[in-house]
């Protein structure tokens, strides 16, 4: 069924030259399907449809994205096991985790579908008229959110599901009223064309426009910049490496109309354990990161690579328990060679800082690609003064920093780069004492959680996933959850615009029965 | 009363060696105050003082804050007079003007007092754990708005209050939580410092912390750019020139850490006149467009800068009226020699456009810096061919532009940059037979008005004052009306966090009463 071509609207092709392969990082062989880069002219055809379908998609009721969002969601199960063996085939990821990150990925698509099945999310606002006003009648303005233009989604190497073709990026676009523009990820080109196989589906099944979704192959970085440029392309959402995200948002920055780049990029997720943690519940703490940490083999956005406590021998116990709990965990295929490549440079060019200790390295030997953890530890004065200690190294990787003191401890917070999550580690009671240290891990995530692990990425509308620079580039939105539509939306005003002329959202009769704010007050009455 | 110095938090501070004076274009003579430039060192302490403050300015209650907000109010106030003859003296404006304005500001101030005193506009969101979850138990989560950081406020020269010192975006930071620091507008300056005081006043009145706001004199463009750097600086806020803003964007996506900014840039807001309007109502129209291209001297962003209609005898008549008006009316004077030095730069470069007609020129002798309107008309083949035609001739000027036919009446408008606003004008029932034209004008706008004039921006929740880029940086966000808020806010969430510990708003009780939303439903109730 994977032909390997690209997807330009609802039409097959690959008129390109480039071709490549996926690569099975358990078998260390590449996989058999070949995959055809899509060529300039193919990137400006996808981009030109997308804006002609804008035309209709924008104006394309909730009830009936719904049904489309549904409908992929019902396409992409009904993909069924080859979606699944070929998703393993080339990430290496257990057939559990491949099931599990499609379940996500429907309930994602569902729950949109939910979101603008019922229009109050459109923050409709009506400010009636008032003729008899003084100095001058007041006009009738009535606003609502709508759709900002074409989207390109990257996939993502790490969620070849649920942040890739039809994941979070896109299933939030689709929803707005935005049509999609997929550059699929090289490492799982199969996966990413089985799922757009479902969208094109599903698309005519529910009648959407031509163009309303296209998916491109790429190999490297030029499709992706190809597109980036294209003045049909009204924002950008990617997940990835903040060298990636960076020069993608660069490349926005500098087009001669500038679009949004929401990139949500690294982050080390820091954890603090605090005294009376470390001494009290050290030891269940250590097993429940060691678990963390090696999870999907470190690949996740919230893997917790930093840990931070106060010197001492409760501290120290908790270093060796860690050490000790993370070998006895078997370690598991990385995605890529390139992935494990990166990881094993990373974790030599960390271990040869100056001040840092590896505490645990797992040696004996495994199956190729396969993610080695390691835990280190350094001062907290040495970290303070080697940034590089400070990056993230993609991977089963840990770094606990022995702080000299609070103080300290605070300082290092501060001065950390923008982060998605941080997490407290604490005894009943004893965060209260810390303030000081909260406000200043405030200062510096988008969530934060209590006696807990940053792994894990609750899809409700309380998650934020996203934060300060470089977490994201724009720390105002987040990447998960139903708000992440306030992405690709904007608002729009009509000014005494006639009734019958108006968007059902917004006119007097409120035919939709939406929540809206007339006048200051939520109310979901028509006005007379 | 008026120093000439800068604002250094709470401190009076000239410790820099440029010096200018603001200028009175309707005496054409230098006003006599001197202000100190900022030098870097002031510079950098405010914005130190700024994230200083912001550690306890962020976690300020929003009935402190909206305390704060209406004393800055009430103090803008008791300026009293001075305040207005500074305002007319720095810009040439007449004094109902003033005081319009000054009631516009006031009105601000007291709106976003109102929204933050009460706190359901923290879209605060609530998802409970649910321990029995399969396959792993949901944690707690809850998400509220918190501010982004300090933020730069940039003066607009054609809003001395409304859109400068104490003006919308100084009021949608300080309700957010964010401290200001205004980079006061060299025009009026005098103006900008009065208000400054006054802001300082309330800041003491009611205990807000030293740093919550700065004000920086500059005469070029040097504070602007070293503000806009500065690593503690987290967001910016403009209203000016497409270059200027342009210009600041630029830096802020140069920088390491990346920063919003919001710059509410130029807009030649096209009208649109249907054939029915102009064969039955052309002559009002021609009346009511007379006033709005000179109202104010052509210096709001919402000029009428562009007519669109369909080349014949009603159009024809339509431009004969509209140059007959505007030849009626007395030309006003502009806020400063450079501006009008621009305008005559502009209407020349214009002028001298092949193809352009002029078909109204005020010529009579007016006092020195007075802006004389014009009247110019081009054919649509000649516009769609010159770019030059498309831009911004800030001043009471207009161009009409005779399309051949609808089709190129489409073709035009979509050619168009991002506007702040587009009108139709139409007869009844007309609007219908032109949907195609409406919807491309609805891709280009961020408000669009039916039978009105652009100028006069409501300040109400349902207005959109923002636009596809250049009419603003983040057509995602408005600048005007209290939702501009958000461009100052990042959602944040809380995991697992102890009740006792969480912010009133996401306490279990629901202490502030405020509207929550819950499990997916809305509801000012308790958490059991």
């Amino acid at each position: 069924m994977i032909t390997g071509k690209n997807y330009i609207g609802n039409l097959l092709s690959s008129i390109g030259d480039i071709t490549f392969q996926t690569f099975n990082p358990k078998t260390n062989t590449e996989n058999t399907a070949v995959f055809y880069e899509a060529s300039t002219i193919e990137i400006e055809k996808a981009a030109e449809l997308a804006t002609k379908a804008f035309q209709t998609f924008k104006n394309t009721s909730g009830l009936k994205k719904a049904a489309f969002l549904n409908e992929i969601a019902n396409e992409i199960e009904a993909l069924g096991n080859e979606l699944i063996e070929t998703y393993c085939a080339e990430t290496g990821l257990p057939e559990a985790r491949a099931m599990g990150e499609r379940g996500r990925t429907l309930f994602q698509l569902r729950s949109f579908a939910n979101l603008v099945s019922e229009g109050s999310w459109l923050e409709a606002t009506i400010d009636t008229e008032d003729l008899n006003r003084l100095p001058i009648p007041k006009v009738d303005l009535r606003k609502m959110l709508v759709p900002i233009g074409p989207v390109v989604v990257f996939g993502a190497s790490n969620f070849p599901l649920a942040y890739s073709t039809a994941g979070g990026d896109t299933a939030a676009a689709f929803a707005a009223g935005c049509p999609v523009i997929v550059k699929s990820h090289p490492m799982h080109a199969g996966t990413g064309e089985l799922v757009a196989s479902a969208i094109i589906k599903a698309a005519e099944k529910t009648n959407m426009p031509n163009g309303v979704f296209s998916n491109l192959n790429s190999s490297g970085i030029e499709v992706g910049a190809t597109l980036v440029k294209n003045p049909n392309v009204k924002a950008v959402g990617f997940t990835g490496s903040i060298i990636g995200g960076r020069a993608l948002y660069n490349m926005a920055a500098e087009r001669p109309e500038p679009i949004p780049v929401f990139a949500e990029m690294g982050s080390v997720n820091p954890v603090i354990i605090l005294p009376n943690a470390a001494k009290n519940n050290g030891i269940n703490w250590a097993k429940t990161y060691a678990s963390s940490i090696t999870m999907g083999a470190g690949q996740f956005c919230t893997n917790p690579g930093l840990i931070l406590g106060i010197k001492g021998t409760d501290l120290t116990n908790f270093i060796k328990k860690l050490s000790e709990e993370i070998l006895q965990i078997e370690p598991t295929c990385m995605l890529h060679p390139k992935i494990i490549g990166a990881y094993e440079t990373n974790k030599v060019k960390m271990q040869n800082q100056k001040g840092l200790q590896t505490t645990a390295n797992f040696e004996n030997e495994t199956s190729q690609n396969y993610g080695k953890q390691i835990i280190t530890t350094v001062e907290g004065n040495t970290f303070l003064n080697n940034t590089t200690l400070h990056q993230e190294v993609f991977g089963p990787f840990s770094m606990v920093v022995q702080c000299e003191n609070f103080h300290q401890l605070e300082e290092i917070i501060s001065k950390l780069e923008g982060q998605l999550t941080g997490t407290i580690l604490a005894e009943n009671g004893e965060l209260m004492a810390y303030s000081n240290i909260i406000n200043a891990l405030q200062n510096r995530v988008g969530r934060i959680i209590f006696n807990g692990v940053p792994t894990g990425v609750e899809v409700c509308p309380a998650m934020t996933h996203g934060g300060p620079y470089p977490a994201s580039t724009d720390s105002r939105f987040t990447a998960v959850g139903v708000n992440s539509i306030k992405r690709w939306v904007r608002p729009f005003s009509f000014q005494n615009w006639p009734n019958e002329l108006l968007p059902s959202e917004l006119k007097n009769e409120n035919p939709l029965g939406i929540s809206r704010l007339i006048n200051g007050e939520n109310t979901r009455k028509p006005i007379n």
